[in-house]
């Protein structure tokens, strides 16, 4: 029980306040019992997480670290969710802000199949960002999204992924939508990312059904199939995971409650396997900080362990003319995910792909 | 695509604002294209959220109707939590407040394999709440939890489950502390539902090692592991599923926000496949109000498609002044989940379970 794991949250003062929530923290997240509980002082001393000094953040409230055993998170997604955020979600007002392992609990993770430097290698592309798209809207036939797909492809396209709204209505209706977008991009240097859902029990047939028409990842919501679903995919098929935040804005939109946005977005995703996270950049329909967006894309390359670094695939509400504020902020190793804006360009998405691919740094 | 599934938010204000969010949302969760984006009519008037009245609510806040395709929710979990949470997730202040789905698409669901019926059956209790206790503190050596079952069961608990924090290093410690625990209480009429947790590839087959013990059921933790996944599991298996909120408060813990407690709690553990869910207690260390609670028990009964009714199982912070309140809130068809005060009982877990068992209405 030597080795520490240490949890930052931030909580809501004033600060004997904080200081208790932070030791019902402490309590909850382990031995669950009242602080009365007459526990043995083994457990007491070796169990109970430690709650460190309390130091004041804006609006009145306090960053506090925690520290727990780390193995009591045992290598794992669930149980290390379960120890950081499990009752303590429960609470309002109680955010983690940040976690630092020791490097034996990171290496139980395997992490990104491919990260940055492998995706590059899988792409051909090198030195820019990446330039992806969406195919929508949602309702059109499987040869309006093929024709999409090509001729994003052709105008110069990396990387094209299904909207994660679009629902095959079946496994087969799944396998036929695919396999035409595929062949519609396959004489390009593009790659296409079907989504990734569907009842729990498909996932890894249509993962196997996806690799086996040449196709090297997915886009997947990990918020919905569960982290470790995804981790697990990851470990059993060497393939991309494009991870999409829907559903996981809970944890984070609010920011007096919840996880810190990189944390999850960055962090977590990578923890679980993800080769890139797709998030709301600031600018767009979603209320992300140019702060937030790029604490995103630096947690995704800080070494973690053995861990590849991933891209940052910031999107939403990208249009022709912030692409320098897109450059800045997030640099070379990013993908630029571009969907309304570019399927809207008067050329169609070919002349979309072109204009965005203009944009870009050298 | 006639039929039709509703969703309820609440949005901030004022109302011009609301408006505009709800429009958002219902385009966000379809197509996910920017308003002026040339949809084909069609696409329009059959894909598109359907915005109906605002009323206004507390706080300056207002309610509104989306109507979405119930097909594209597709009768599954997945696709239901993207569809009508999906993006929507991720603005900050717009909280899912109600569901109602078409019983076309209710009939895709199996839900509870028990459900309050069944539950009853198994443990041959009737008339009268059932009496929970979890095994904890975490860092107790198996023995001593399997001996503080035995106490409960003899004292006349009903159901004692692995607290939810507990974790086994491998799968042959789990082995062995279940099959201790299970040994203990198997003299007497009590339930034992050990925590189904580890990596995900696991589930399955620590779920029939329990069943093999003779087990009839789990406790697991859905925001956790997937609700897909428990959906899953439970049409595989005809175990007991006792859901546990753990991780799950970003959801519902700030009102202004997430997915109403008792949606995110009832409605989506039953249609996840729970039998039991598990809810901080009003008046206990979280701070869910009574409303709150109540209606979490009467989503949970309350007729959904073919679905079986399931149990709340209030707990946290429960003491022997307060059954009163319960009896009241929950009426019989409860679970009491009584963990620290019980344990702590001067006469230890046997004299704890039958304190509570004695404040029971007959």
């Amino acid at each position: 029980m030597s080795e520490r794991l240490i949890a930052v949250y931030e909580v809501p003062g004033p600060s004997a306040e904080a200081e208790k929530t932070a030791r019902a923290i402490a309590f909850e997240e382990t031995v669950e019992v009242p602080f009365e509980f007459p526990l043995p002082s083994r457990i007491r001393e070796e169990i109970v997480g430690r709650v460190g000094a309390l130091s004041p953040v804006a609006g009145g409230r306090f960053r506090v670290e925690i520290d727990f055993p780390a193995a009591l998170a045992g290598g794992r997604i669930g149980a290390l969710l379960n120890l950081v955020f499990g009752n303590a979600s429960i609470w309002p007002g109680v955010r983690l802000v940040d976690l630092r392992f020791p490097d034996s609990f990171l290496a139980s993770f395997s992490g990104p199949n491919f990260g940055v430097a492998g995706l590059r290698a899988l792409s051909g592309v090198h030195g820019r960002p990446l330039l992806a798209t969406a195919l929508k809207p949602m309702g059109s036939t499987e040869v309006e999204l093929a024709e999409s797909a090509a001729a994003f492809a052709r105008g110069g396209g990396d990387i094209v992924k299904d909207d994660q709204n679009i629902v095959d209505g079946s496994f087969s209706a799944f396998q036929s939508r695919v396999s035409r977008i595929a062949e519609a991009v396959s004489r390009h240097n593009c790659l296409y990312f079907p989504h990734l859902s569907g009842p729990q029990e498909e996932l890894e047939e249509r993962l196997r059904f996806v690799l086996g028409q040449g196709l090297k990842g997915v886009l997947i919501c990990p918020a919905i199939v569960g982290l470790d679903t995804m981790r697990s995919l990851a470990s059993k098929r060497k393939a991309v995971f494009m991870a999409h935040p829907a559903y996981s804005g809970a944890f984070y939109a609010e920011r007096s409650h919840g996880i810190e946005h990189s944390l999850y977005l960055a962090t977590f995703m990578r923890l679980a396997g993800a080769d890139i996270t797709v998030f709301p950049n600031a600018g767009g329909r979603f209320a992300f900080t140019s702060e937030e967006c790029r604490a995103i894309a630096e947690r995704g390359r800080t070494p973690l362990g053995g861990l590849a670094p991933i891209f940052p695939a910031p999107g939403g509400g990208m249009n022709l003319d912030n692409t320098g504020a897109m450059a800045k902020d997030f640099g070379t190793d990013a993908i630029w995910l571009v969907g309304g804006r570019l399927l809207m360009h008067p050329g169609g998405p070919e002349a979309g792909a072109r204009a965005f691919r203009d944009k870009m740094p050298a």
